[in-house]
């Protein structure tokens, strides 16, 4: 039995146009005007409706754990799915003392296996950068986990990594097709800022937006660039928020190196005085890199419009508010014992076709290539986040005339908060295929528990292409 | 009757695939895997064969006249058909006292409509900027002439523009959306040059490249870059060929203004060698921008590869060697008397696929969006350049395994040499289609006289959506 | 008889201290901490007071002629006198059909000799490019004239310059050490957009400022720089006013070609709002290039603080407000027929030094050195502009503790009105030697028609050093 | 008793004229064309000759230790003093433990007074940046000391600084105005890079260049300029010596940053040639950062001419080749054993005499801005380093028409090598005063140990001036 979705108007990164699509087997087998089907075969009437490939999201955290306290995991991804994305894509930090893969494969299994609602895969985090773990990084390639993330930031924790262990990286991974990713912000700048400003009482959360200005991300932006060039190595910079880190990448892309990088969907919404907000509401919004103030948002989109940034991203992190965020709060705490992040798994596609497609910030065929077809290349998902002959048959048919209200009262993600709570939202995906399974109806998760499957990525991703 | 072409692989400015096309009515009707097909279609086995969307060659000069000497027009354009182009757009000069689309329109009565072998449209290029030329300019978005070039080299020749009538174009173009092209040189550097050479007894072929160094080029790539930020509009800056000039526009579009560029294929395989060729041989190479010093070529093919550049065009331009060329030869001539062009219509793709993919250059991904799928988005031309249901089946099956030596003697170009004489060619157009119409078969021209169509463009091309 | 100046604070470009200066036959003979001298020298007191380098004021305009209305000449150089500044460099337009040497020494017996009260020198300005002039140029050189000036502006005026007219002074003046000259506005786009406001209604003398936006300046700036660099010749570039033409002249240093820059007194604190006056009085502000928004003089004294310009110029001009600056005034009148420029010669000291020094802008040492150093190293006067033995007594005893207001009542101009009426002033040169004469004496003008003399610049001025 | 120094030409930073000057007390009294004098004063003819302010040489190792083995100390300082050069400034490392004042004073009690033979001063190097040896920072500056420095290389050595280090002594010295000075390397990329080529068995003194490529002098620079910015306060970069760096430093001037660099003499002159000299020879030119290649050092030239660096040092480091430099020598031996540094007290004034003036690349007066004047603001040495009423008189007497050839064998160096052996010299200081002391003549040290002088600096030097 496949299914025919008719009368659709079909958009990639590369245009638009009507057209039926034809899935069987799990695949994309046909695109057409006015194609035929069998009698046994479900017909999706599309007309009036945007058929998208199924959001890829390449910057997911299900597994953090801080101070003991941990996000919620793969058991909300149906947040994913109702919000368009079918494919996640988690950063897993290496256990101390243990290989890469060994960490990523128990993970995998107990995490993960049988209970994702959307196909998945994972970046490694080096924590750890013995001789033998770096070593092991070739090995990821094989094992179908091409990409690898280092955090620059987070002085005296377990993940930080030094410049040595980013070099090593950069130089092995590329031996094997192994893309390097880092955190971009100067862990030394923080620290200081951070004691400064709890020395002075400034310990609500707007105080760490202060501790980490857009010169932390710009700096370690520029010193990455300068290991991946001594490397001769491609890199990508993830959460991608500041007119100055964005210049660097800029500058290195236009010198001839390669490096790429994303931003997430609450950088293009959301700015300082979200995290003003009064009564620790504030809390909700720390992340890091940190909220900016407006005037890069608006420098954000015209990036992500220009291609200077490649995709868009949640950074999804799913701590609550009542008791996590607020191990922050009180006395003899601050901004710095908050733990970092905010759920936004399933509003990802809402956010960039309300404020960015009705805003004419950016077209639909480029929200398109920024939500599913470069962060698929980039992670060396061939099946996946495109509409053509022989793609899983991922596909989400949006409704442009829906209009709703974002809140965690109608939200997935099993946060007590969001975000977004209150944004207005113009459009829905109505109906999303999960390898030619319906998984939301009419806007309605149908699916099940461990529908998801593992997708193994190829090396050699996008960043090496260039 | 339709036609359907198996087991190709399919490819296209985002990806490519294995799959079947099936055409029908002049369009792609689908695009499957195993489509099936009716009994009296025709079934083309692409099996080891690339399908590539047929070429829009977006710069090419059939109208040309110097001192009374016309080069070769459409009746060669089946050259572009053995050449993998299904779509030439030419370059024509307003006629001084009359208007825009009178000279468009009787030219293309006379000279095209009834020849071209291929399909066609038409860049208007204004000589004579009064109020009432200028205000026509938006009526060129109406009549499928959405856009206009403006001469900035060749001082003293009556298509020669100055700064007024740029800028009055762009202001008044992006009133209706029609994209304003510069030829950037300038005219005095190039004036002042040339009389030294001269004087200097310094009038042999290769001295052409010397009295039109970079920096005239540069010079007016920044000019015009100026113009466009006072008008606020998009630039097209065709036949870019240094790395002074691809600086500029690199550093416009990094400043967020809309600036775009193409360049052409000999600048990409040809230098300055060639203009010294012995025997007046480098007449022949005598074209302009002049061709430049083999370090620019590599910059070339990062810009075009990294999207600095957008289209790669021919600039063809068919003056026989013979006759033409040798008006600058002997007694009291020079460089100067030189007819500016060389002709290639033919050998695009050829030089594309051989000199680019085959030495890792560019992806063929990539090829298709510079010789197809750029050139049709910037023209306007929504039914050209990709390979997507609803789109005109121009198609082209491409043999990698052909091989072959490029020369005037197996050249429908009707020129009496060619530039790329004695070059290796790889693989090869080996089937072609128009509007679903197969045109070349096993590399040979079997279309007719008059079978191209004129493709009127839409207005707000490619350069207006950035 | 000498004249001993005692007890001051000696300021030059590259230091201040205290000390003595000892002046005999017009020039410094001794400087020394408490040197003797003779009983009939004078004595000068300086304690508590500044002992300047009599100012260089390079850029001077007594001949200009606007619709055969003259400006003041120097029958009011006593202005200059009384504003600190002891040589005045004039710029004087080749007259059609003459030489430039011809015009320059015909104009000097006339309008100069016999009648400046302080020194002189004169920058030629080609307005008629003729092979026997540009020949003449290496000549200029050799007759006191090391500098020549274009007009790259003013479309349709006899003293406008093509870029060939430029390229080729460049070129030739190159020869001989002759320092090129630009003023540099893009004469096209002024014609563009000054048709249009007029046709629009837009006549004030505010849309004068409208009609030559920085753009305007920023291209010609470039286009003037990629022609020296064509021409391997070093550049200067009079009356910067604005950021983007900062930016050009600085990048192209950093590239490292010899181009330079100054400008001018009334950019550092007059703006657009002065322009806006209502009742015409903004017409006094007309000069071109245009007063600019505030945001650029912070800039400008940015650059003059980091010798991104090397020199501060008067570019004095005295057409009177009620006859000559309502030529633009009344039915068919606008803001292109105000003639250009203002009256500035007297206060280009007390403008530096009340808002430069006084705010912390610059520093004295700096002061000096765009005052007086600079200025005198670019036009080639070796024995100006300093302070130090052989070079010519011209000496300002500047009292840093006067008060007063600047006004036309109190100004030796002679134009009808100040650009800076009722601007505080914070000291003032109250004594002033020229060649050891004093000529102004407790700030009163003290000296005699006729006593200025012509001062012949030597070629390979300090564009040239570098 | 004075002395007159009678029809020298008189060389400052600012120009150069024929003059006499007069000294007495230890200062100059008076500058001036044929001064008398008193029947008892000593008389120096110098016509023919060159009066230059006695050099300042800011970047000096008197007391490194590699490995408990010691380099030459203040007992050789008369080698700075034929070399023309009468002031020091050397770095003097914390020792852990201690406070910052403490080192330099038992350092400055035991090895420095009463033997030195020129004046000196210190430059404190901060090690062990615990909170009250922070605090102690602005101390420096009225202790005399107005200057830090930082060592970002030397991963692992005790005199290692991190960012945070870095960062807080930024925003400490801008409280009382001591500038921060970086050696700015990257030291884990160094790390890996040595650790590889070891492994690599290339071990030979040229792999220390490959072990320190242009992109780690850069990187760290980079990382210096932003850790600057963050803090608002001035940085001075000690040691530039290559493109890449330079290129960072401009940059940041011309964003409106207060960053500023020296290089030394022997990147102007060596390069990694002199690295590959074969039989060991080539750890004489071991130093850090390591000599770059040829083309380097052009730019460095133009660097100084241009001010974008703004003094030129020694480096001064005296290690012998016998023994010291052989710790790098045979089994299990590397480059990374061999103690960096080379000696070039007594040639900085020759080399760029020879190698700059003569060869056409500074001016006699960018000479000594570069040699004496600069190096004396930056460090608020304001009696030293220009010749002006009221300096300390340190001056030299330069015979342009010496010849010689410079070699370890006629150096007071005390080392057993020269870098230099064998270079042409041209010109040398021929009679040296030290605060009117005659302490060389006719080429030959006449001076007593201990007459050098303890100089303190005052805050807020050249680089807070801007």
């Amino acid at each position: 039995m496949g299914v025919l979705i008719k009368n659709g108007t079909i958009v990639t990164a590369e245009n638009e146009f009507k057209g039926d699509v034809y899935i069987a087997g799990g695949k994309i087998i046909a695109i057409g005007a006015k194609l035929g089907h069998r009698p046994d075969d479900e017909v999706v009437d599309a007309t009036g409706k945007y058929v998208l490939p199924g959001g890829v999201d390449q910057h997911v955290h299900f597994s953090f754990t801080y101070n003991g306290s941990k996000v919620r995991g793969f058991e909300t991804s149906n947040a994913a799915a109702v919000g368009g994305t079918t494919t996640l894509i988690e950063f897993v930090n290496q256990e101390k003392g243990k290989g890469l893969i060994e960490t990523l494969e128990a993970y995998k299994a107990s995490d993960a296996d049988g209970i994702a609602m959307v196909d998945y895969g994972f970046h490694s985090v080096m924590t750890d950068p013995r001789d033998e773990v770096i070593e092991e990084i070739p090995k990821l390639a094989e094992a179908g986990y091409p990409t690898m993330k280092l955090f620059m930031a987070y002085k005296g924790m377990f993940f930080h990594a030094d410049d040595d262990a980013i070099l090593k990286a950069l130089r092995k991974g590329k031996e094997a097709g192994v893309t390097i990713m880092v955190h971009a912000e100067n862990a030394d700048m923080i620290d200081v800022l951070t004691k400064q400003l709890i020395a002075e009482g400034k310990t609500e959360p707007y105080y760490h937006a202060v501790s980490r200005p857009p010169v932390v991300e710009a700096e370690a932006t520029r010193r990455a660039i300068y290991l991946a060039e001594l490397a001769g190595a491609p890199l990508y910079v993830v959460h991608v928020t500041c007119k100055e880190a964005l210049e660097e990448i800029k500058q290195a892309y236009n010198r001839g190196q390669a490096v790429f990088g994303e931003t997430c969907s609450h950088y293009l919404v959301l700015d300082t005085e979200d995290l003003a907000r009064p009564n620790f509401e504030g809390a909700k919004y720390v992340c890091s890199p940190a909220l900016r103030t407006a005037e890069h948002r608006q420098a954000l989109w015209q990036a992500v419009d220009r291609k200077w940034l490649n995709a868009i991203s949640s950074d999804h992190c799913g701590f609550d508010f009542a008791e996590q965020k607020h191990m922050g709060f009180g006395e003899g705490k601050s901004f710095a014992d908050i733990p970092n992040g905010a759920p936004s798994l399933q509003n990802r596609l809402n956010i960039l076709w309300t404020y960015g497609v009705c805003e004419g910030k950016i077209s639909r065929t480029r929200l398109v290539d920024l939500f599913s077809t470069m962060p698929a290349k980039i992670n060396g998902l061939d099946t996946k986040g495109h509409i053509d002959v022989g793609y899983d048959a991922d596909l989400v048919v949006f409704d442009p005339e829906y209009r709703g209200i974002m809140s965690a009262q109608n939200n997935l993600e099993g946060v007590d908060y969001s975000p977004f709570e209150g944004f207005e939202q113009k459009g829905r995906p109505e109906t999303v295929f999960l390898r030619g399974m319906k998984i939301v109806d009419n806007g309605t998760y149908v699916g099940q528990k461990g529908q998801g499957r593992f997708v193994p990525g190829k090396p050699y991703g996008a960043a090496y292409e260039d």
